[in-house]
């Protein structure tokens, strides 16, 4: 049998305290990230095999604690998009760009939903730390020079996720690898919904809840460059290996450029909502 | 007994066509790379175990071809320092940094010495591939916020590479992830060098040699930001994890800073070399 998930989480379910990967039924439970929150219990149908390749069985667990979809096993590294959103590229007073704009988190930035939290390490305590809250997709075919008309057979699902950057290393440096690649810095979650179950990545609702009030509001219909555009233009010359985590950019409010500024605290409720994917929560934590 | 090699190669075996690890006499053969292109016959010790573990065999064989020291399950990423040599910003008119400058290439950007080439992508063939000379170091431990007086035991050694830059993508695009990141734009080799076999990394000549003329003349004790620096730095929150390549900058004389400009063409003879390392030696090829 060929893969058949289309709504996976990984956790540590009730019943035996052991990791595995399930199905979540999603016309029951829409966001399994809110649901666990609220003390609902959920059950997944267990999933044999990896995320690459998991088929759904009849066994199902019920979730006790939800881990990254994906492990640092199954990623080996995570391309980013800046300025990619028309709205923040007008709040931003910029032109549209021509060409994206790439930069990378090293696999050790990969993080998960709740009660994973978001680490901010020392040397990003300086008041700066924010977030952007982004649609992510996951390659799940290798490949290189991939023309655009094949793209998203390469794609193997959707995640919600945080871009954690620094802001004060990033406005100092010319490049953001630093500032946007430490410990933990790429919350992704709670599910990996496949490709087949969201017919257009590119209208979905898409927020960042701070505290409870909305900081972030867009619709992923305000990319510049699509998931093709992104898949074609990233593989020219070079090879997408099968895991990699791409995240797509950022609406306007991120909360560097606000006015006052919002900057990540100790203790802060951080959540980023993605339409057809569910709520990505996370609490800050200063190492 | 534990890691006790200080010049490993990776190669292939004249007696059985077969992928080995081995020890190179420096003594005899100081420069693997120019020994084997003047048809030396070169033979190593086989190395028993990784390349960070590896223990060194009486038993040799004979080199028929050069592989890169490390491969894609050795290294999860490439890490690379910008502006690194006081003598490029000068030649750049620019002020000694203030602070490391960070870019990431992906593993899949690694490559070998001769006999393997410099493959430079379609997208690339727009007149503007170029060469940075560099010294490179591996990380032979896996660490995390590392102080600096224990930054140096980190390091498994020293080899010399080349920082394959796409000027025209690199030139648009503030980010240079992009323009550096196409695969085999990271050759590195020929030998990797134990860090007990350099006492000191800071006071190493290097060139970059471009069809038998040299392009670029330097020494690593033009660099700003030393070893122990930036492994201290690039660890701040972030884990650096073991076999992580990181290139540490290069200096003047790259071909998109000469007048008239150097552009790398197809079938192009390129060395970058090294004190104490030898010779990387690759030909230019446009796919």
């Amino acid at each position: 049998m060929s893969r058949n998930w289309t709504h996976l989480v990984r956790f540590l379910a009730k019943e035996d305290g052991q990791v595995h990967l399930g199905q979540i039924d999603a016309a029951k439970v829409p966001d399994v990230g809110l649901a666990l929150e609220k003390g609902e219990t959920v059950s997944a149908n267990l999933i044999t095999g990896s995320v690459f390749d998991g088929v759904v069985t009849d066994k199902s667990l019920t979730i006790s604690q939800l881990l990254s979809p994906l492990t640092t096993e199954d990623v080996p590294i995570i391309r980013c998009m800046g300025l990619n959103y028309r709205d923040h590229a007008r709040e931003a007073n910029m032109p549209i760009p021509e060409e994206p704009v790439l930069f990378i988190k090293p696999r050790t930035a990969l993080n998960g939903p709740a009660p994973a939290k978001i680490n901010v390490p020392k040397i990003a305590q300086d008041g700066t730390s924010d977030y952007e809250a982004e649609l992510s997709f996951v390659i799940g075919k290798s490949g290189k020079d991939i023309p655009k008309e094949k793209a998203l057979e390469h794609v193997l699902g959707y995640t919600a996720s945080n871009d954690v950057s620094a802001r004060a290393q990033q406005f100092k440096n010319s490049q953001w690898c630093y500032s946007k690649g430490f410990d933990g810095s790429a919350p992704i979650g709670p599910v990996l919904v496949s490709s087949s179950a969201i017919a257009d990545p590119h209208n979905l609702r898409i927020r960042a809840i701070l505290n409870g009030e909305t900081v972030q509001e867009s619709n992923t219909k305000e990319i510049i460059f699509d998931v093709a555009t992104i898949v074609s233009w990233l593989s020219q010359g070079t090879t997408l290996e099968r895991g990699t985590i791409v995240m797509t950019g950022t609406g306007p409010g991120v909360g560097a450029m606000r006015n006052p500024k919002i900057v990540l605290k100790d203790g802060d409720d951080m959540r980023v909502e993605v339409e057809k994917i569910g709520t990505l929560i996370n609490t800050v934590y200063y190492e």
